[in-house]
C-alpha cells in the first residue's frame, strides 16, 4: 500500500497513538489501513459412492495441479454459503455443506483455509473456468504427488483418516512457510 | 475505497473480466482490490473454579457493555495466537487455548468470529486499554442484559450449554442484521 485509499496521499508506515503495530496510516485524512488474514473456503464433495471430486487448476499459483474446490471468501456470504459458491464456480456441482473438517492457518500467506465436508447433490459436474478437468476419483486414486497445495493435502488426509475411523470431527493445524512440492 | 492504493489514480467499480462481482479496479495500474471479510477472534477464559472472565468495554461501538476478550485477527499468528493476543491485551490475562467453541458469521458486517474455550493460567488479570473493568463471574452473575454484541452472547450461551451438557463441541450459526440490544 502506497496511497490512501480515501484521498488519494501517500501513507507512511507508523504505530498509531494507542497501538503497537506499525499500519499503514494517512497523514493527511488520518485513515488507518488495516491489513488482515483472508479466508479461503472450500469442500470435500463426495458422491454416492464415496468418491471425491477434485479439480485440476487452470490458474496460478500451481497451475495443473490437482485441489479441492476452494477460494476467497466473498463479503456478505457465510463461510458454507462462499464453500457451495467456490464448489460450483470450479467444478460446476452443487453440493449439501457438512460438518466441518479442518481449519488451516497459512501464517505466511496471511490467510486462514476452512473446509468442510460436502455431499454432491446430483452426479453433475464439469471444468468451470478456473478448472482444466474435474472428476471424481476413488481413495487410492488420489493424485498425492500433484496436489496443489498444503492445506488441501491436509484436509483430504484428516477427510481420509475420520471417514476410516468411522467419525467426523474438525482438525487445526498451521503452517509457517510455503510447502509446495517442486 | 476512492483511490488506487497502489498508484493513487481514482478507481472504478466494475466486473473485471473474467469474473462475475463488481470490484475496485483501478483504471491506471490494472490493479483490482477485493474486499474480504475479516476474522475476529475471542475466547471464554475460565479459572479454576469455574467462573468467566468478562470485560467492560472501554471503547466504541458498544462502550460500557459486557464481553468476552475478542479483536480482529493480525497478519502473521494463527486463530488460536490472535485470541490469546486479545485475552492479554483487553484483560492482561494469560490463558491457554481450549477447543473450538463457535464460528458465527456476522454477515452485514463482513466478518467471521471464531470463539475457543481458554483456561485462565494464573489468577492475574486487569483492565487493559480497551477495557474499564475486568471480572471474573459465575453463569448466574452474567450479565445477560448489558452483554456487548450478538456473538458474544452466542458464544456464552453455547459455553454454558455444553458445560452443562459435559461436552465441548463446536457451534455454527450466522447474524444477517445487528442485534444489539438499546
Amino acid at each position: 500500500m502506497k496511497y490512501c485509499s480515501e484521498c488519494g496521499s501517500s501513507v507512511v508506515l507508523r504505530v498509531p497513538e494507542g497501538e503497537h503495530l506499525p499500519r499503514h496510516v494517512c497523514p493527511a485524512c488520518h485513515t488507518v489501513h488495516y491489513q488482515n488474514p483472508k479466508i479461503v473456503v472450500g469442500c470435500v464433495p463426495v458422491d454416492e459412492q464415496g468418491k471425491i471430486l477434485i479439480c485440476k487448476r487452470a490458474i496460478e499459483p500451481r497451475h495443473g495441479f490437482w485441489t479441492i474446490p476452494a477460494g476467497f471468501m466473498e463479503n456478505n456470504e457465510s463461510l458454507e454459503q462462499g464453500a457451495a459458491r467456490e464448489c460450483y464456480e470450479e467444478a460446476l456441482a452443487e453440493v449439501e455443506m457438512g460438518s466441518l473438517l479442518a481449519i488451516v492457518n497459512i501464517l505466511h500467506a496471511q490467510q486462514v483455509h476452512v473446509f468442510f465436508r460436502a455431499r454432491l447433490l446430483n452426479n453433475r459436474y464439469g471444468a468451470g473456468p478456473e478448472s482444466l478437468e474435474v472428476k471424481l476419483v476413488d481413495e487410492e486414486q488420489i493424485p498425492w504427488d500433484e496436489v496443489a497445495f498444503a492445506s488441501t493435502e491436509y484436509a483430504l488426509r484428516v477427510f481420509l483418516a475420520d471417514r476410516h475411523a468411522g467419525q467426523e470431527t474438525y482438525h487445526m493445524t498451521s503452517y509457517e512457510r510455503r510447502g509446495w512440492r517442486s
